[in-house]
C-alpha cells in the first residue's frame, strides 16, 4: 500500500474508535458487555488482595516509552484483567475494613457512565448546563444537613451567580485548603491602602494586621492535610498548632486557651480553629459548641473538618454528637467517605454566603463576572461531573437510608469493641464514638504485666507490642483475606506512651459479625505462624522476667 | 408490618443496593443496559445543546431539603435523561468547537467503569496496589516525552520510593499550583537556622532571603490558574507580572526583561518565569528557549504551562514548536485535553526527581516514610485511579495516533483560517500556530472603512463590532447547532485595541470542512436575525458616516 493510501486508512481506523459503537455486537459492544460481566464476577469475589509483591507488580509497568503503535482494545483490556485488576486491592470487601473505603451501591456503575459519556466540565456554564443547577442544588442540600436555614434563605441563595453556598472539589484536601484560603483572605481583605492579601502577598498582610504570623489551631488527631495547607497558604507549619487531646481524642479546651494565650504573647494572631467531627484515625468528635464559643470570643474563623463523620447528621440518634457544627463558619465533607459515592468528591460549605467571594476571580473568557459559572470560586479549574453522583446518592438512598447506614455502623462498631474486650488475648485501645476503633493483640498475661510494671519495663513491652502488631499487620494484609489499617497513638493509660495499634472503619454494610469474628480469629492463628514466633517469645520473656 | 419488622425490611432493601445483580435479566441489569444504549443514543446525536433558558433548567434544581425516603434507581434514572442528560451540553459534538472538549474515543466508556467499580485510592498503596505502578509508569511516560530521558535514568527513578517524577492530579490548576509551590519551597528551603518555608512561613522566608517578595512572570496571556497560585501561596497577585506579547501572542522578552530589572530595584526576587506551551485563547507558544536561557541567568525556577499544547510533542512535524520545553523544571499537562481522557486528569512532571521533596509530607497511619505512597508528595489527598485512563489512551491509541490527532487538529485549523481569511464577511483575528484560532464577523465594507478611520471613529465601529460578535455568539449558543466561544484580545493592527472574538478550538477529530463552513454560514443567516438587525444598521451608520 503506498504511503499516502496507509496515512488514509489510519486516519479511519483513528475515527473509528472516536464513533460509538451502533450495535451491540460490534466488537467493541462485545467489550463492553464482557467488561460488565468481568467487573461484576470482581465485585462478587470477597478476597481482599492477592498476595504478591509490589515489586514484581513493577516489573509490568516497567517500561517509560509510550507505545509507538496503536494497540487492538481487546488485547489492552486483556492486559488490564492480567496485570491491573487481579493484582487490585478490594477495597469493596467486607473484609477490608482498614481505611475509609466501603462497597458503593451498585447504581453508581451505570449511572457513573452517563457522567463519564457527558464528560462535562463544570468550570462554566457553556460545558455543564443542567450541571450547574445541579451542583448547586447538592451544595445547598449540604448546606441545609448541616446549618438547617428555613426554604426562604436556600431560595435566596441557591442559584443567586453572585454567591455560593460552597465549593465542591476533589476530595476534602482541597475542601480544607478552600475552607482556610477564604478565611485568610477575609481576616486579611483589602481595608484603606491595604489592597488585600489576595493582590498584596502574606508579607504585606502580616504588616497590615501588624502581628507577625497567623496561626491555625487544631488538636493533634487533625487530619494530616492541614499541615499541607499551612505550607501551601505560606503560613508554615510551625504556625500549625497541634493540641493536646483528652483521653476521648478530643481537644483539650484548657490547652487551647493555653496556646491563644501563647500566640497572643508571640504577637501572632489565631486565623482559625479547626475543630474535627470524626478523627482519621479514631472518629472522635471534638467539643465542637465549645470551640465555637472561643472562635467567636477570639473573633477568628471556625472550620469544622467532617470528612468522615459529616454524614452522621443523617442520624436522629447520633447527630448530636455533631452539636455545636452549626456554629461553623465552614465545614468540609466528603462524599466518597460516607455518602458512598466513588472517590473523587469532596466539598465544603460556607455558613455565610460571601464568604467565597474572598477568592473569587475571573478571566477573560469564562467565568465573567455576573456569569453563573462555578469556576470563579473554586480552587480547580476544569472539574467533572461528581455532583452527579452525589445527587444519585442523595435522591435514592434518601435522608432515612443514610440514617440507617450511619446507626448500623455505629452499633457494628459497638459491637466489635465489646468481642475485643471480651477477647483475653486482645486489648481495645480506643472505644468508638462513631464507627472507628483500635485494638491491639495483648494477651490478658501480657495486659497484667504492664499494669504493674516499672516505666522502663513498659515501655520495653510496649515496644515489643508494637512490632508484633506490625507484623499481623502486614501479615494478613499479604494474606489477603482480610485488612485492618495499622497507626500509632499516644495511649493515657500508659503514660502516654505511643503505641502501634490496629486500626478498624466500619463503614461497609456488608461486613457481618461473623466476619470481624473471623478477623480476630485469623490474627489470633498469624501469631503462631513461624515469621512471628521470635516476636512472641521476647515478649513472654519480657513479661515473665 | 410492626415497627421491628418494618426496620429488618428497609435494611434488607438497604443492603441489596451494595450488592452485585448476579443476573443481566435482574431489574438492576436492565437499567444498566438501557443506560447504556440511551448514552450511546446521545452521543449519536449531534445536536449541540437545547435551547431552554437557565433559568428554568434552575429550576429543576430547586429543593434544598435530602429527600427523606428512597427512590427507585428505575424512577431516578427516568428523572436524570428528562432533567439533566436532555439539559446538558453536547461536549463531544463535532459542531462544539469553542472549548477544550472533544469527543473521546468510546473504549474510554467501558474502561471507566473498571475504574470506578475498582474504587481505588491513589494516596496509598494499601489502597491502590497495582494501580501506584501504573500511576508511575505514566508519569514516567509522560516525562520522557517532555525531557527524553534515557532508558538508565528512568530505570532509576520510575519505581523509587523516594522521588518522585511528577504528581498526577486532578487538572491542570492543581498541576500548576503544585509546580510553584515546589519551586517556593525549594527557593525558601532549609538554611542555617532558617527551618524553611513550609515550617516558618513566607514572611521568614522573606526576611531570610532578605527580600521583599518574591514574583512570579508569564505573559498576559497566562491561564487565569497563575493568579490563582499567586494568591494561595501567599505571593500576591500583584506580584504575577503580566509581561507583553508580540504580534503572535508570544512573550515579549524585552518587555520580561524589563520586569525583571523593575523587580530587582525593587527587592523583589523573580521565584519562577512560567512560559506557555499553547496559551489557552489562541494557542500560541512562548520562545521556550529564550525563557529557559533567561530562567537560567537569573537562576529562577523555569516552569512550562503545556496544559494545552503538550502532546504536540508526539508529532514529528510540529513538536519543534516547543523547542525548549526540556529545559523546564518543571511542566504541566492535562489528560483531560489534548490526551483526549474524560475530565479530571492533570499532571506535572519535574526534570529533578528530587524536587518534589520539597512538598514532601506524611502521617503515621499512611503516607509513611519509605513507603510507596504516591499520597506523599500531592497537593491532593485520596484521588481515584484516573490515571488508568490515560495509560489505555497511550496504549490503544499511541505515539503514532495521537502524532496523527495533532498534525489532523492544526491542519484543520490551517483550512479553517484561510475559508475565514477568504470569506469577504469575516476577519481573521489570530492565525492558528496549534490548533486554536480566533475571528469575527467583519463585513469587507467594514474592515476598509476601519483601515482609513480616525481613531476615535476606529473605536466606535470596534465597540459596535464587539456587540455584534457577543450577540450573535449568544444566539447561535441557544439556537444548538454549533458553538464557538468568545472572548476578548488586544489586536495590534487596532492600535492595542482589546476586541471581542470568536474563538475556536480545533481538537475534536470527527469535525469535518463541511460543518466548518456551515458554522460560517450560521453566523451569517444571524446576521440578519430580528434580534441583530439593529446593532447592523448602526454599524452600517457608523461606516457610511
Amino acid at each position: 500500500m503506498p504511503h499516502r493510501e496507509a496515512a488514509k486508512a489510519n486516519l479511519k481506523n483513528l475515527y473509528r474508535i472516536f464513533t460509538v459503537p451502533e450495535a451491540p455486537d460490534s466488537t467493541l459492544g462485545h467489550i463492553d458487555q464482557a467488561i460488565s460481566r468481568d467487573v461484576a464476577g470482581f465485585l462478587q469475589e470477597h478476597v481482599v488482595a492477592l498476595e504478591r509483591r509490589l515489586e514484581d507488580i513493577e516489573e509490568d509497568f516497567a517500561e517509560s516509552r509510550i507505545p509507538e503503535t496503536p494497540a487492538f482494545v481487546s488485547d489492552y483490556t486483556e492486559f488490564l484483567k492480567e496485570k491491573l485488576v487481579a493484582q487490585s486491592v478490594h477495597t469493596a470487601s467486607p473484609g477490608f475494613i482498614g481505611h475509609m473505603t466501603s462497597a458503593i451501591p451498585y447504581f453508581m456503575l451505570p449511572l457513573s457512565r452517563i457522567m463519564m459519556a457527558l464528560n462535562q466540565n463544570l468550570v462554566k456554564v457553556e460545558t455543564s448546563k443542567a450541571f450547574t443547577p445541579l451542583e448547586r442544588q447538592v451544595l445547598a442540600m449540604l448546606h441545609r444537613l448541616v446549618y438547617s436555614g428555613d426554604d426562604a434563605f436556600y431560595e435566596r441563595w441557591i442559584h443567586d451567580s453572585e454567591h455560593a453556598l460552597g465549593a465542591f472539589c476533589s476530595g476534602g484536601t482541597v475542601a480544607n485548603i478552600t475552607a482556610l484560603w477564604a478565611a485568610r483572605n477575609r481576616l486579611c481583605g483589602p481595608s484603606g491602602s491595604f489592597g488585600g492579601i489576595a493582590r498584596e502577598g502574606l508579607a504585606m498582610a502580616l504588616q497590615h494586621l501588624d502581628c507577625t504570623g497567623l496561626a491555625i489551631l487544631s488538636s493533634r488527631r487533625a487530619h494530616y492535610s492541614l499541615g499541607k495547607t499551612a505550607d501551601i497558604l505560606g503560613i508554615g507549619r510551625d504556625n500549625l498548632i497541634a493540641v493536646n487531646t483528652d483521653d476521648r481524642n478530643r481537644i483539650d479546651m484548657a490547652d487551647l486557651r493555653r496556646h491563644c494565650q501563647r500566640l497572643r504573647d508571640r504577637g501572632i494572631r489565631p486565623l482559625a480553629l479547626v475543630g474535627i467531627a470524626g478523627t482519621t484515625e479514631t472518629g472522635n468528635v471534638d467539643p465542637l459548641d465549645e470551640m465555637a464559643d472561643l472562635a467567636a470570643e477570639l473573633q477568628c474563623h471556625f472550620h469544622v473538618d467532617a470528612a468522615w463523620g459529616g454524614p452522621t447528621l443523617f442520624s436522629a440518634t447520633h447527630r448530636h454528637r455533631l452539636r455545636g457544627i452549626e456554629r461553623a463558619d465552614s465545614v468540609t465533607l466528603d462524599a466518597h467517605k460516607q455518602l458512598y459515592v466513588p472517590m473523587g468528591a469532596g466539598m465544603v460549605v460556607f455558613k455565610d454566603p460571601a464568604a467565597l467571594s474572598a477568592v473569587e476571580h475571573h478571566a477573560a473568557y469564562i467565568i465573567r463576572r455576573g456569569s453563573k459559572d462555578l469556576g470563579s470560586r473554586t480552587l480547580e479549574g476544569s472539574r467533572p461531573g461528581m455532583a452527579m453522583l452525589v445527587h444519585a446518592g442523595l435522591s435514592i438512598i434518601g435522608r432515612k437510608g443514610y440514617e440507617l447506614l450511619i446507626d448500623q455502623g455505629i452499633e457494628r462498631a459497638l459491637r466489635f469493641a465489646a468481642m475485643i474486650s471480651d477477647d483475653p488475648d486482645f486489648e481495645l485501645v480506643t472505644e468508638p464514638e462513631l464507627n472507628i476503633l483500635t485494638y491491639r493483640y495483648n494477651p490478658a498475661t501480657v495486659q497484667k504485666a504492664l499494669s504493674t510494671a516499672t516505666e522502663e519495663k513498659r515501655r520495653q513491652i510496649n515496644a515489643q507490642l508494637d512490632r508484633l502488631t506490625k507484623n499481623i499487620q502486614k501479615l494478613q494484609r499479604a494474606d489477603g483475606k482480610s485488612f485492618v489499617s495499622r497507626t500509632r497513638l499516644a495511649a493515657d493509660r500508659y503514660g502516654g506512651d505511643t503505641v502501634t495499634v490496629f486500626r478498624v472503619v466500619l463503614a461497609n454494610p456488608l461486613t457481618t459479625e461473623p466476619l470481624l469474628e473471623s478477623v480476630l480469629e485469623e490474627q489470633r492463628t498469624l501469631v503462631s505462624r513461624q515469621e512471628i514466633a521470635p516476636l512472641v517469645e521476647k515478649l513472654q520473656a519480657l513479661t515473665s522476667a
